[in-house]
C-alpha cells in the first residue's frame, strides 16, 4: 500500500510552484516555473534512488533499476505542466502517483524483476505551445522534432530555445523504446464516476476527436433598412447547423458528444447582418465507424443548412484524434487490481486526450482515472480528494507489481 | 433646377477629405479633419452669401436671408462626420444638397421669403463618440449638453474638449427654435428604392427600434469528458432563440426587422463548452404597437428557451428609438415636387435612425431619400448614381420653395 498522506504532502508542495489566488496553479509549459517544477520532481525522484535522463523534446525519465537488467521497463507518467487557469492535479497527480509507487518499493524494499521508469512528459497542456500532447507525440513520431523545437508561443518565443533556456534540451534521443507497459494515472476531467459513485475509472480507450473550423458568409446588410427577404444572413445557416450538430451528439448517446466552443460575428456591430459567422465544432465517438457516420451527418446538414439560407460555407479539419483502444491485458490488470483492493471501480473510455494516447502507439497501455468534483478542471477550482488519489496510486502499485514479476 | 454637375464636383472634393484607400471616407466626428470638412463647408456658404452661426455643440447654422425676415426660418440639413469606414455620401449629401439649393437660388436671384438655414449636425455617427446623431440629440433636448461634453473616445479624449480643439464650440445656445421645417435629403442605405426601380423615396417617418444586450448563462464543461445529458450549454437555448426572433421579423413582414449583429462565446475554447454566450438583439418596426409586441413575444421566447434548456439569462435594454411619424404637409410637399418633377418615386418608412428623428421633436420634417448600390452604406463601396443626387436636390428646392412662399 502507498503513503496517501505522503503523495498528498507532495501534490501540495508541486502546487506552491505557480500557486494561484484562486487556489489553482499557473505553471505553464518550459516557463520557469516548469523548470522548478521539473528540478523538484527529480530532486524527489534522486532521493528515491532513481537515475534520470532527458530526451531531446525534454521529457524526462527516472529509472528505477530491476532485478534483471535485461527486462523491457514498465512506464509510469503524465506531465508537470499546467493550464493558464489551471489546477493542482491535471497530470501532475500522474507524475507523483508514480514517484509514490517507487517510493513505496523502495521503502519497503521491494525490488521488481523489471526496471521501472516514471515519465514527465514535455507540454501536454498545448495552451503555451501547440499542438497539446507534443512531447509524447515526438516520441512516438506523429510530429517531427523539428516542428516540435519550432513550435512558438504568442510573444514568438521558440520552443527548442526555451527548452534549452530552463535546461531541459537532453541528449536522448526522442524516439521510442521498448516497455512493457505504461500506466497513467489522471483525475477523470468529468462527471461519470462521481455521479456513478466510483472510486477507480478503468479506462479501456480514448474516445476519437474531430475538430472543425466552420465559416458561413452571407452579406453584410444595415439593421435597419433592408427588408428580411433581401437579407443574405448567415444566422439563418447558422442556429439550425448548431441545433442539429448538438441533436447528432444526442441521438449517439451516451457517448457521442458535440461542442461549439468558440463563435465570432464580422463585422460585429449591433446594427449590421453579419457577412460572417466563424465557429468551432469539436465531435467525438469512441468508436471510429460511428465518429466517421457523425462527421458524414456533419457534413450533410451543414450543407443543406447553408443550401436553404442562399450561403456558403467553408469547413475545415483542424485536427483529429483516432479513436485508441488500450491494451485488454493491462486494462484487465488495472480491473483486478482495483477488485483485489475492494475499490467501487466501473470501465469507461476517456473523453479527453491523453500521453496515453501517443504511447499506446509504441507500448501496452492502460489509464487509472479517479473523480474530480463536479467533473470541473482547466479550472483553478478543479479538486479531488486524498482518498481517492490514494486509492488510484494503490491500483497503479498492484497493476504494475503484476506486470513487473511477469 | 439645380446644377447636378456642381453638386457632385462639390461632393467629389468633400471627399477628399479623409479620402481612403478603397474609395470610401474616415472623417470621424471632431477630429483634425472634421475641422478640415467643416471649414470647407463655412467658406462654400460664405461664397454662396450664408451667414455663418456654431452652436454650444458644434452644430453649424449657415444662412441666407429671405425677404420676411420676421418669418420662422426653413432647415435643410444632415452631417459631414463619416464612419471610420463610411462611403462619400451618407451624410454629405443632405448638407450639399442644401447647399445647392440655397447657390442655385442666389445664382437665378431669387430671394425667397423665408429665411434659409442649413444644418452641419455634430456627431451623427455615433463610431467615435456615443450616442449617435449626438448634436440634433442635444438641441432637441434628448441629450444634455453637460452629458455630450463629457463623452469619451476609445482613448479617452472628452468631446467638449475635442470641440475647443478644433474650433467648433460656438456661443450659441443649443436649443430648439421655431423653423418652418426641416428637409434631410440621404442615400436610403438600404436595397427598396434600387429593387423598385424608384429615384426618389417620399420617407413617412422612422421606424421604432429596440436594442438589447442578451446574456445567456449555462456551465462551462470540458468537451471530451461531459456527456451530453450533464451539461448546461447555453447553445441550448441560444440557437432556438435566433431563429424565433428572426421569425418574428418575417412574421411582421414586411416592415420588421430583426438582427443579430454579434455574439461572443465565454471562455471561448474549442474543446470547452461556453459557461456564457452573448448577444445583441435588434429588433425594429415603424409601428410603435407592433414594435411593443415583438417586444412582448421576444421576451417569451427567451423565458421559454432557457427554462427549456435549463440555462439562466439577463435581457437588458440599450437603446430604444419610438418609431417617428413626419409631418404630412411636409411628407405631401415632397411628393408633390417629385411628381411635377416627373421623377419616379414611392412612400417608404426609414429603416435607420437619422438626425431628423430629432428634429421632427422641434420643427415639420420631411426626408427624401435617393437610391445607393446594392442598399450598401457605412462601407468605402457606398455609392450612388449624380442623376439620382440630382433628381432629389431638385425635389428639395421645389419642396423648400413652396414652403418659403406660403
Ligand atoms: N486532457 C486534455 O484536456 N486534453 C486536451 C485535448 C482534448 O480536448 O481532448
Ligand atoms: N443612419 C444610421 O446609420 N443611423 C444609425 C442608427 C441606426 O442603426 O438606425
Amino acid at each position: 500500500r502507498i503513503d496517501g498522506q505522503r503523495l498528498w504532502a507532495s501534490l501540495m508542495e508541486m502546487a506552491e510552484i505557480g500557486a494561484t489566488q484562486k487556489g489553482g496553479c499557473n505553471r505553464q509549459a518550459l516557463t520557469d516555473l516548469d523548470k522548478q517544477g521539473r528540478d523538484l520532481f527529480v530532486s524527489w525522484a534522486k532521493a528515491a534512488g532513481c537515475s534520470t535522463t532527458v530526451d531531446r523534446i525534454g521529457n524526462i525519465f527516472a529509472r528505477l533499476d530491476g532485478s534483471d537488467a535485461t527486462a523491457d521497463p514498465i512506464l509510469m507518467g503524465s506531465h508537470l505542466d499546467t493550464q493558464a487557469t489551471g489546477g493542482k492535479f491535471d497530470g501532475v497527480y500522474g507524475v507523483l502517483a508514480g514517484l509514490e509507487v517507487v517510493r513505496t518499493l523502495v521503502d519497503a524494499k521491494v525490488q521488481l524483476a523489471r526496471p521501472l521508469e516514471i515519465a514527465v512528459w514535455t507540454n501536454e497542456e498545448g495552451c503555451r505551445f501547440s499542438p497539446a500532447m507534443l512531447g509524447s507525440g515526438v516520441v512516438s513520431g506523429t510530429y517531427s522534432l523539428e516542428d516540435a523545437y519550432g513550435a512558438t508561443d504568442k510573444d514568438g518565443k521558440r520552443l527548442g530555445e526555451e527548452l534549452e533556456r530552463i535546461g531541459y534540451r537532453g541528449d536522448l534521443e526522442a524516439a521510442p523504446r521498448p516497455y512493457a507497459g505504461m500506466f497513467e494515472a489522471h483525475i477523470e476531467q468529468g462527471p461519470i464516476l462521481e455521479a456513478e459513485e466510483k472510486t477507480i475509472g478503468i479506462v479501456t480507450g480514448i474516445q476519437g476527436a474531430n475538430w472543425f473550423d466552420l465559416t458561413v458568409k452571407g452579406e453584410s446588410a444595415h439593421a435597419g433598412p433592408t427588408p428580411m427577404t433581401m437579407r443574405r444572413d448567415p444566422w439563418r445557416a447558422v442556429a439550425p447547423i448548431v441545433s442539429q450538430v448538438l441533436a447528432l451528439a444526442d441521438e449517439n448517446a451516451p457517448w457521442g458528444r458535440a461542442t461549439i466552443g468558440d463563435i465570432t460575428a464580422q463585422p460585429g456591430a449591433r446594427n449590421t447582418v453579419p457577412h460572417t459567422l466563424s465557429l468551432s465544432i469539436d465531435i467525438r465517438h469512441p468508436d471510429a465507424g460511428t465518429l466517421a457516420d457523425m462527421e458524414t451527418r456533419m457534413r450533410q446538414l451543414i450543407e443543406q443548412a447553408c443550401s436553404n439560407a442562399g450561403v456558403s460555407f467553408t469547413l475545415e479539419q483542424v485536427w483529429k484524434m483516432e479513436p485508441t483502444a488500450f491494451a485488454p491485458q493491462l486494462v484487465d490488470a488495472v480491473e483486478e487490481a482495483a477488485k483485489a483492493l475492494g475499490y467501487s471501480h466501473m470501465r469507461l473510455v476517456s473523453g479527453a486526450g491523453h500521453d496515453s494516447l501517443h504511447t499506446a502507439q509504441f507500448a501496452p497501455t492502460a489509464m487509472i482515472f479517479v473523480p474530480c468534483a463536479d467533473g470541473l478542471s482547466h479550472n483553478e477550482l478543479e479538486s479531488a480528494e486524498a482518498d481517492d488519489l490514494e486509492a488510484g496510486a494503490n491500483v497503479m502499485l498492484k497493476a504494475v507489481a503484476r506486470l513487473a514479476q511477469a
